[in-house]
């Protein structure tokens, strides 16, 4: 069976504050971030899909311009590819960004 | 921003003990359960690559004849396309199943 094991996966530290486990399947990425409060990430884009599950804590989104606070465990966020977006952590974040194809810079 | 929230989203069962709210996006679908204890799910499969995470309870998943009781928060299992699976909720479980590409059949 193909599992993988969070705990077993390096974390990797890949803009300040921003924490997360990859793991890669056939066609997709799974970023598992711990996020520090207070921690931002500036806009920028990519070619791939990427869907946003903020699993715990409270996190600021923009997508295009548009801001939206998360509410935990309810709100799943569709970025477009190409779309610019950037985010903060407003308190310590658990998120769980799904990717569409693979992202090879993340490997 | 394309945001879905889930509370709004209609919940189905759909095996019994089985219920899950569902997110399509551009390339994926997005396949929130609330899995009954007890609830299981007979050998399937399908052509869509699938990865399987655990959120709560505890779950035990068979791939291809290989069966493992998942760890929440821990195990992410990836099920290849077609490759028959079977599943079982030990206790009452939420999993977020991703599946490329989309699950037309879930619309």
């Amino acid at each position: 069976m193909n599992v993988f094991e969070l705990e077993k996966v390096q974390e990797r530290e890949l803009a300040p504050g921003f924490f997360a486990r990859m793991v890669h399947s056939g066609n997709m990425t799974f970023a598992y971030w711990r996020i520090l409060e207070g921690s931002g990430l500036p806009a920028h884009s990519h070619p791939h899909e990427q869907v946003v599950n903020l699993l715990e804590g409270t996190f600021e989104l923009t997508v295009a311009g548009e801001s939206r606070v998360l509410v935990p465990g309810n709100d799943v966020v569709v970025v477009p590819p190409n779309a610019p977006h950037s985010g903060r952590a407003l308190t310590l974040c658990r998120i769980l960004d799904v990717f569409y194809p693979v992202r090879e810079d993340y490997r």
